[in-house]
């Protein structure tokens, strides 16, 4: 079972030698990726493989200067594209209807099950994996930086590389929190009181709520990490982002 | 490289034994699917498990009568989640601003990589798994069915059981087809003919050409399977969940 042990081990990794990977590992990868299971088998995606250290850099600033992402030798961005499949229809005597938000959001999961994989492969090759939530944020941006068609929307990015640290797992809520039997039953107060204890006694979150100089470690989140303004902010470019690739003919 | 072969050799599977699968594999599997990553670890997705009979045939009706539905033992509905977290915050003195259209793709994001982190560890035990497409499509009638409350959507399905068929491995498109370097390099024509010309020419294509009396493969999808119609219509359904489930308060 030494993939599940993989998978119960798995680490994010935020520091990375700059060790390249060999064509061969990375090839294995993306076919693994591409393994993952795919709507229909229309496979409505694309990956973008970030090697050059010029671009890397660049990317690095789009990503918030999150310094892992110069650093690491790979990156993988991955889209939702609907672009070649419309294509091949236009090409095949048939009419393509999936410029509106189901067909954004089918692609989008392929997307991501393809990213898993990928992850999930890059660490079967000893190599670390850190996920760019600002993918989304930056949507637009990247759009410019790869030159991404109408039909194609960045959803989410690998970093990847040899690790140069090797941090302690960190902690996740009680399954009975996150899984529910049948039906969905919403948590009393007591229930939340209850998931998120060990969460809120670790050290960790000591040292984080002096550092903030805050009260509850909910408000590192809501004050500090995901405001509510930077949310509504995004919001409105990643809609603005499905509009202009064509994804937003919904009538 | 237990865990590449695992990838490289999916198969999705239709058929399954009835055989149950024991209480401590499903909660290694859930585990598994658990230490995926997680935007900012704030784990914002919920699984549901649908183990009783009954209610297997109930969901069968809703999953477009996909026998496999009713046939297999468990069902997993991948849920985005902000709804616990969002209890959180209130009980912590912290006001949260997750009732947008960003927070709901992050929510999204997360639930899928657990999705298939969890098919990868089913897959390792023997077990196989099919998603079903159609969780998007009946978003609304699954948050009747399983009482969803506001901040809860179900993004995937994971079918998981004992298979019953071991069928050949599908085709997936050449990786270069699929795998851009640096850009994103826009598909020619001649370009288009080769990515698709090893799906053309598959017997299996050629058959269902003739079953379907079409012209091209494409027109399978356009006409039959993908109609514009159909993605019309569950585009609203699922805008409309999203704004209900409270996601869309995005000004």
């Amino acid at each position: 079972m030494q993939t599940l042990e993989n998978l119960l081990n798995h680490k994010t990794i935020r520091n990375y030698k700059p060790d390249p990977i060999d064509e061969k590992t990375l090839n294995t990868i993306l076919e693994a990726g591409f393994r993952a299971s795919t709507t229909g088998n229309m496979q409505v995606y694309s990956v973008i493989v970030t090697k050059d250290e010029a671009k890397r850099k660049e990317l690095c600033k789009l990503h918030f200067n999150q310094k892992m992402v110069e650093q690491a030798p790979i990156l993988l961005t991955f889209c939702a594209d609907f672009n070649r499949f419309n294509k091949w229809c236009r090409q095949r005597k048939a009419e393509p209807g999936y410029d509106n938000f189901l067909s954004f959001f089918t692609a989008a999961i392929d997307a991501l099950l393809v990213a898993q994989n990928a992850a999930v492969a890059a660490e079967d090759f000893g190599l670390g994996i850190c996920y760019l939530g600002t993918t989304t944020y930056q949507a637009d941006k990247l759009i410019d930086f790869f030159n991404l068609p109408k039909g194609v929307v960045p959803v989410t990015t690998l970093v990847v590389g040899y690790p140069a640290e090797n941090p302690a797992q960190v902690d996740r809520l009680p399954a009975k929190g996150v899984v529910h039997y049948e039906k969905y039953a919403d948590y009393t107060p007591q229930d939340i009181d209850e998931i998120y204890a060990e969460k809120e006694s670790l050290p960790e979150t000591k040292k984080l709520l002096e550092e903030n100089q805050l009260e509850t470690l909910a408000q590192i989140f809501t004050q500090n990490r995901y405001k509510k303004a930077d949310n509504l902010h995004f919001s409105k470019v990643l809609l603005k982002v499905l509009e202009q690739q064509g994804f937003m003919n919904n009538d």
